[in-house]
């Protein structure tokens, strides 16, 4: 049995933070966050060495658990909670952060900052983003089916899809289908055949809670061991590394061709298949972003087609992450499935056997209904015995959320023209829209004025991901600190500004060079204009 | 790279359905689904056996995956979905079961029931329940709120709430924290400190899409090999096998008593853990379902201090799945929570290093709010380190869905008496509790009549668990169509009446005993003549 020494470490003040570094990938370093802190006053008694030892301590947990690192919420966003705690208390913005009073003139605080603006994650509707009215009417039915009885309250065709809706799921309380309710299913395959000129079968179709979820299932059925490789697009969206280190699976980077709009740079990735299978590793699937997370890059028609003869040729499952399709402000989105099924007319039985799958979600475009837990994907290719071992996993979990099942469905299939709720829908929309273009190109701006950064053009998504160079002394201070670089950056940010970034090492980038992500969601450009005073200050301070 | 014979196998026919059973807990067998169906025309051209193969196959994928068992939604409730698609289609019942029009008078098909009775998943309102008005009340002014500025409306509490809660998270739209929201665990923490009379700490409780998504989180986190083993009661609900086959750890099963209203036979953990350890198995954790799933047991407070001892001895951390805590129609329920506290203050020192993980949700008790997929589990007495970890791994999924979050919230705290909605609320409550109630019991006293049927007298939750004699010939039977007898019975019992139940095995059972499972929440008391009617003309037809 024995005493563990963890047992006694229980007993330290709270939130004592520190904050660890590893990197499992070159270039690709996530925030480990580790806490310590007094454990609630009535859950136990003083410590003493004689304290029979509890079943869990560090040391002997899920050791994939621990290696999972996640930057999106690491360090820095815990940092920027607190400091949000702080201005709450002192009244100057609300405990959510979604609706501050941040002009408040006489601060009861000792923050540069009257308010924390949270650029670390797509959430929309944090920063002010309203809701679009005709699906959040549909919602509020939905819960409540008696206001249909208010003949006046609702647009006719608000009502009406209400109903149909009910119709489909009976109510938004029983759980549906694990695979996601047939009639919303039949709704998406519409969609998806419209978008892309090919048919969709809606028995190829998984609701899911979130692409985070739909990811993770795939994931966890396509790795089969240790060895199973999964190729991911350098910088990333960190959920890829995290999930596959909890699988205990092996991450390939890749890395995308920044000077080149971040494209996919595909015989860069030839090169990695091979050093990757010389290594023993069992490559099967290869994730792309598009349009990117964090560079905010949309891919050519040309791009995606050499990766999917890429997948083609080496057997890869292709794992398109779509979920910013309607994000796209320069050029156009064009879907891996439409382009495979062009493929697959020109050149008969060369691509016939591949395998991809497709994730889209409501939490981005112009809806940003993030807190609904809500996305689909779609399998094309896949073998049917797998398929069903992919909806036993799903139906593990029974269900995702009915609500956003419905959400999924107002997505995609908006207004019609003619009918009452269009011409709300579309100003609504357009409007998030055209604010989301006008930032991103104002962001840039004042990106490519500041010193030693530089920025690809902003084509879609909701992030740029600026390269900033790092004046020696700063990287030696933070080297003292046992921080990155850009992390210590992005800290400095944070102190001094109150916006909240990710630093690059938390998505991956090329060794020796530095970036920042950051959302253009944050109204206004006082807080703009606030980053380009700091990055001033921080380079005069370390040139000098 | 080769050709796979398994790619040559997707041509076959759609919807050739077939059935394996296989027993990696002694007694215990689930239900494992294999289907190989045509695959959608438009995908692929026809076979040669030149076809590249797939990159994944059912021989290459994960194979914790290919473990994993889920009876609750397995063959049975398959074939009862075909049902309802053919009876939906004949105009009887609806697509989503939901509501149906069951007493058409000339059947449009040739099946010998006009309705499926969904009885194998506590899904009540897929059986008509009624959602409670207040609380769905709230949820639409979440969703929607310039319903506000409609004065009528809504009750003054109904409109207070909802405004409070808009001021906890902003809007449903937008991310709330990873662990949920802060405002509502302050309130989950006031409505276990008034159920238990010991004080909760908001840091210590998670917000969770579902009792399923905490069970699955925890399980990841004390897992840390192979060798690692978690205490599975038999019968059970399979959720936990299932999860523990896909982590690849080891479930050590203890069977329930019984004779004795299925209690928790400490003296039998003891034996188990004896056998496990000596066959290398760490164990780390014990699982109690309380009241029980399958059971419907209602643990007495001295047998839960009993397990409490027994976990504080052997280092085990209790996971006590409380989700029926309310659905409690005889004695009294008892949280782990309180039984906990209490030893401690009875005995300092003794039981202070204990952990303990409670579960509740939204999916049962008198809402049976399923479809929205929330929940919450509070941890006890965990290490902080091990704590933080938790954290960062419920981060990556980004947080529960916050409309589910906030129904977490309108279920612990119903209208206090005054309040304008209080009547109504409780009018409506102690409906669906006196029906749930009056039909356990009438299912009770339906199976006490039944030939080789007995069943223990109905204390909680919403389901029964009678043992059935199954007479030789129909093991025979069973046994020509490569079926488990109790599996046989069942798959009888929906063919003739539309009843889907589910097999002992699926939730395990002493070998050489069979059950089956049903809930008891289908209105009125047709269905169950006729489970009767069935029986009889089973055991007339076996016997003879």
């Amino acid at each position: 049995m024995g005493w563990s020494p963890v047992t006694r470490r229980i007993a330290i003040t709270r939130s004592r933070l520190s904050f660890h570094y590893s990197s499992p990938i070159p270039g690709l370093v996530g925030l480990k966050l580790q806490y310590t802190s007094a454990v609630h006053q009535n859950q136990t008694t003083p410590m003493s060495t004689s304290a029979p030892r509890k079943a869990l301590n560090l040391s002997n947990i899920n050791p994939h658990v621990k290696k999972a690192e996640y930057a999106v919420r690491g360090a820095i966003p815990i940092k920027s909670e607190e400091y949000r705690k702080i201005l709450a208390a002192a009244g100057t913005v609300s405990a959510s952060g979604s609706d501050s009073a941040s002009q408040n003139t006489t601060p009861n605080h000792n923050l540069p900052f009257n308010d924390v603006i949270s650029a670390n994650i797509g959430n929309p509707q944090q920063l002010g983003q309203k809701p679009l009215t005709f699906i959040r009417q549909v919602l509020s039915i939905l819960e409540y089916p008696a206001l249909l009885e208010h003949e006046g309250l609702f647009p006719k065709d608000v009502r009406e899809r209400a109903k149909w809706l009910l119709e489909q799921v009976g109510s938004v309380g029983a759980y549906s289908q694990s695979q996601g309710c047939f009639g919303l299913r039949k709704s998406v395959a519409r969609f998806i055949e419209e978008r892309d000129g090919h048919p969709a079968d809606p028995d190829d179709i998984f609701l899911t809670a979130g692409a985070s979820s739909g990811v993770s299932t795939l994931l966890h059925t396509i790795c089969a061991s240790k060895e199973t490789g999964v190729l991911i697009p350098i910088p990333q969206y960190p959920l890829y590394t995290a999930t596959l280190a909890l699988i205990d699976a092996t991450p390939v980077p890749y890395y995308l061709d920044e000077p080149l709009s971040w494209a996919t740079d595909v015989p860069a990735i030839r090169g990695e298949i091979t050093k990757a299978r010389a290594a023993g590793t069992e490559l099967r699937a290869i994730v792309v972003i598009n349009p990117g997370n964090p560079t905010g890059a949309t891919l050519t028609e040309q791009n995606i087609a050499d990766v999917i003869s890429l997948a083609a040729e080496e057997h890869l499952v292709i794992m398109a992450d779509e979920v910013y399709q309607t994000n796209v402000y320069q050029g156009e989105f064009h879907s891996f499935k439409k382009v495979l099924r062009n493929l697959q007319k020109e050149s008969p039985g060369k691509y016939d056997h591949v395998e991809l799958v497709s994730f889209h979600s409501v939490s981005k475009g112009m809806i940003g209904e993030c807190g609904h837990r809500a996305g689909y994907f779609e399998l094309v290719g896949f073998d049917k015995e797998v398929q069903a071992q992919i909806y036993k996993l799903v139906s593990i979990t029974l269900c995702p959320p009915v609500i956003g099942q419905c959400l999924v469905e107002l997505m995609i299939n908006p207004p019609k023209k003619g009918s009452e709720s269009y011409d709300l829908y579309n100003k609504e929309h357009n409007v998030i829209f055209g604010d989301l273009r006008e930032r991103s190109q104002a962001l840039h701006k004042a990106f490519g004025k500041m010193r030693g950064v530089s920025c690809q053009d902003p084509l879609g998504s909701m992030y740029l991901f600026p390269t900033i160079t790092i004046p020696p002394k700063a990287i030696e201070a933070a080297k003292k600190q046992g921080q990155k670089p850009d992390e210590f950056y992005c800290m400095k940010v944070l102190d001094a500004t109150g916006i909240c970034t990710v630093p690059g090492s938390g998505f991956g980038q090329k060794e020796g060079t530095w970036h920042f992500r950051t959302t253009f969601l944050a109204p206004g450009t006082e807080w703009v204009e606030k980053l380009e005073k700091f990055h001033e200050a921080f380079m005069t301070e370390y040139e000098g």
